[in-house]
């Protein structure tokens, strides 16, 4: 493993995972349930919602669905929640609406200022299964300052194909290892050390929710592990 | 064609083309010629990398090469240029160098100004036929905000290609005429147009340098004819 020196010279780029390590997609989800659909359980429908998101990705990754995008995934699992929450009833213009509450997700607190003091660095990008329309907006809306913005969409491979961490390295003429990636979520980071990138946990314990706290401990095999994008910050000198 | 309180209502994206509309890549080849390599005529210099372009992007467009992006081509181009210019003398480090030139593109003066205003109305993006790389290298170190960097790379699809224009409305899910192609080129225009986009044309008069003007004459089929990214915002209430 480098050493945190050698790290800081050698980084050019840190990609980002967006979902959980940038923005609060519960609290989001939770929020925004309380003021449109004040009768349903928002932390079991946010849960649920998220829960279908791997299976429908892996879809795509098996072949049985062609290349979709993650705003008609998560399209295709809200039909299959809303009867089970009991919203059957919402109209196609409220479906639309409500499917687009993953351009409207909440930054963590401590995101916008922590890219931003990354930024001075190095080139910050995302590096999501989110589309790239989804991600423009989420940014535009919360103020995260991307030198550019990247998904799989670009790269037609949900992350964890390799085509995704080594496309970052490829499109800016990089070594895997300039790269880091930035995540809160160990399965992310340990495929994008396959892949050669550096790798850097950032705790959201709170990703499910408050009353359901994640475990956060550090495992070795990371580069860098930050409690925040401003401790990431502090970490690498900026 | 819209009038001017439709366009406003209506468009949501502006996309812009780079080389010539956004950045100066004549001046700043010239200027860094000075520097790097006083004895060269930069004019000349520039203008012979840039009437390189065309041909080796439709030898791509033809099929004769694989899907080859603009680092690459403009490398091929400047190889050949080395010997008619007295350059064959540089070093694999220098050629590499030279050749990035085009991630070190100056802005015009109006630029980041008009591009800042227009942003707190409408998400704005590139849409270049230069790569992701260069774009962000480029708006980092020019301070140019966009809300989401788009590129051929992107589409794999070099402009005019219909695929460039329609991919910049599928990834926001807009309809074509929701999105205003910004460019200093009626051809870039024209095409964008034939999708169905709404076109704004950007005088940029001294985009062959300032002792090769170019006719910058309105053409009655874009929906708008500004002098600057200044005038343009001001043309639409920014």
């Amino acid at each position: 493993m480098d050493t945190l020196t050698d790290l800081k010279a050698n980084t050019r780029v840190l990609a980002f995972d967006i979902f959980g390590t940038v923005v609060d997609w519960h609290g989001s989800i939770v929020r925004e349930m309380h003021q449109l659909h004040p009768q349903v359980d928002g932390n079991a429908f946010a849960l649920a919602w998220r829960a279908g998101y791997q299976p429908a990705m892996a879809r795509v990754r098996s072949g049985e669905l062609g290349w979709t995008r993650i705003d008609e995934l998560h399209r295709m699992i809200l039909e299959t929640l809303l009867p089970e929450f009991g919203l059957t009833h919402l109209s196609e213009d409220q479906r639309v609406h409500l499917n687009r509450v993953w351009h409207r997700l909440d930054a963590w607190p401590d995101s916008v200022q922590g890219l931003t003091r990354l930024k001075q660095r190095f080139t910050i990008c995302s590096l999501s299964n989110g589309n790239l329309g989804l991600l423009t907006d989420m940014a535009k809306r919360a103020g995260l300052p991307w030198d550019c913005v990247l998904s799989a969409e670009v790269f037609r491979a949900y992350k964890p194909d390799p085509a995704t961490y080594l496309g970052v390295a490829q499109v800016f003429d990089l070594q895997p290892s300039q790269v880091m990636l930035c995540a809160a979520h160990h399965d992310d980071l340990a495929a994008a050390r396959a892949c050669g990138l550096r790798t850097a946990y950032i705790e959201r314990p709170f990703e499910f929710g408050t009353h359901n706290p994640k475990d956060v401990s550090p495992q070795a095999a990371n580069d860098l592990h930050a409690t925040s994008l401003l401790a990431l910050a502090e970490q690498l000198g900026c």
